[in-house]
């Protein structure tokens, strides 16, 4: 057998989520069968970086599945994306793992892109990739408030209740927040994230933005260790994993 | 009644291009229902910068109706996007027109981007709004091809049929291609096209980029003036209206 490390991309608006579900199609089910059809029909289960909630879009999500040797890296890539069709999931490389690499526990940094549409216009072209907000933000303001949220804390005021992770502790390596015209756009960085971490920050500096808390609220709400003592989860639809990182990267080679 | 002047953002894919057609929902009837709403139902009609075909999008696409007085710009804005939901089609900024002014006359520049995603895996995050290319393109043997259509000329080769121009003479200002990873991106600028212009413009250069054709050849096609000279038309999904400037800009006051 071979286990490869396959680098995906999807639109998770009509997907439940990366996990299986009984409610709907996830995107594990899509990728695990396609697989399935590579291998005869046999079962086949996959690991992945991070399990994106549903709505949540990936630019370069990882995962690993093992299949029967005998395939080509590029044959892998184009027999999965066959049987992917028509669901908005590609595989967009396919390589062969290390010797004991984990997408999940390998990883050594994860980006997010989490992108506002701040107009009165609803969004046409980017709908369902934006959280569309009509009152107006300061961007400045909203960038001086996330970076007192750069570094190593306790970040239980933005972890979700149902996360699973055993210590709320995380080093956040960057969080900024740029404005193009009406797009927003947060870029946020780190080892690993807690469970809503990226969406509650987001959420968070949106009171900022508006006006509705100073920015030192922020802080306030990092010392609390509450989750009540910060912002509301932004939705889903804004957020995108943008790229997973490994000291030994399976896809150095391929392009 | 007041002349209003309408900044419109769409996604082509659902609709049947700018134009009412009796195969399908058009852009300009949705915005006309709209408008139509807007005056105790007495019916509106609406002139447009520039008709795009059906599958193309717009980021900033000009438009003009005519309402009875006592509107405010935004009133305009947010009661058209009101009536015209749930389609991917919606006002970005309302202005009251110029005297005189009209959108589709009195435009002096026109701005259009083409992408082509170039790479095995189709689009998933991109999908409806790319050209799908799964061949290898040279990008930078496609710009210096490209640059030999810039200026003034006779673009016949690059025309439609069914163009209704008078003249086959136009100056293209500006065609720039650019890569970004798998994105292609055609930046194509000019007073104003002929129909299929651009489309025709990409279809041809991808014969450059993936060695069909050496670059003089765009030369002798654009000489030949014929269009069975020039390369096939690409698909209507890559192209989108960016913006379209005027020199009595009727948003120059609204943000």
């Amino acid at each position: 057998m071979t286990k490869w490390a396959l680098k995906l991309e999807y639109n998770g608006t009509a997907f439940v989520g990366w996990q299986r579900q009984d409610s709907g199609l996830s995107i594990q089910e899509v990728l695990e069968q396609a697989a399935t059809n590579l291998n005869k029909g046999a079962p086949v289960s996959s690991i992945v970086a991070g399990r994106t909630d549903s709505g949540v879009h990936a630019e370069a999500q990882v995962a690993m599945i093992q299949l029967p040797e005998g395939y080509r890296p590029k044959q892998i890539r184009d027999a999965l994306n066959y049987h992917m069709k028509p669901h908005l999931l590609v595989v967009r490389e396919a390589a062969v793992a290390p010797d004991g690499w984990n997408p999940r526990f390998s990883a050594i940094h994860r980006a997010y892109r989490y992108r506002i549409l701040n107009r009165r216009a609803r969004p046409a072209l980017l709908e369902g990739q934006v959280w569309h907000v009509a009152a107006p933000l300061d961007t400045v303001k909203m960038h001086a408030a996330a970076q007192l949220l750069v570094g190593t804390h306790d970040f239980t005021s933005f972890r979700a209740a149902a996360c699973q992770a055993k210590s709320p502790i995380r080093t956040l390596e960057r969080l900024d927040v740029a404005q193009d015209g009406a797009l927003i756009t947060f870029a946020v960085e780190a080892r690993s994230f807690l469970h809503h971490q990226v969406r509650n920050f987001v959420g968070t500096l949106r009171l900022v933005g508006d006006g509705s808390w100073p920015i030192e609220r922020v802080l306030q709400a990092l010392a609390a260790r509450d989750r009540a003592a910060a912002g509301p989860t932004a939705p889903a639809e804004g957020l995108s994993l943008v790229a997973v990182t490994y000291k030994d990267d399976p896809f150095k080679f391929e392009t």
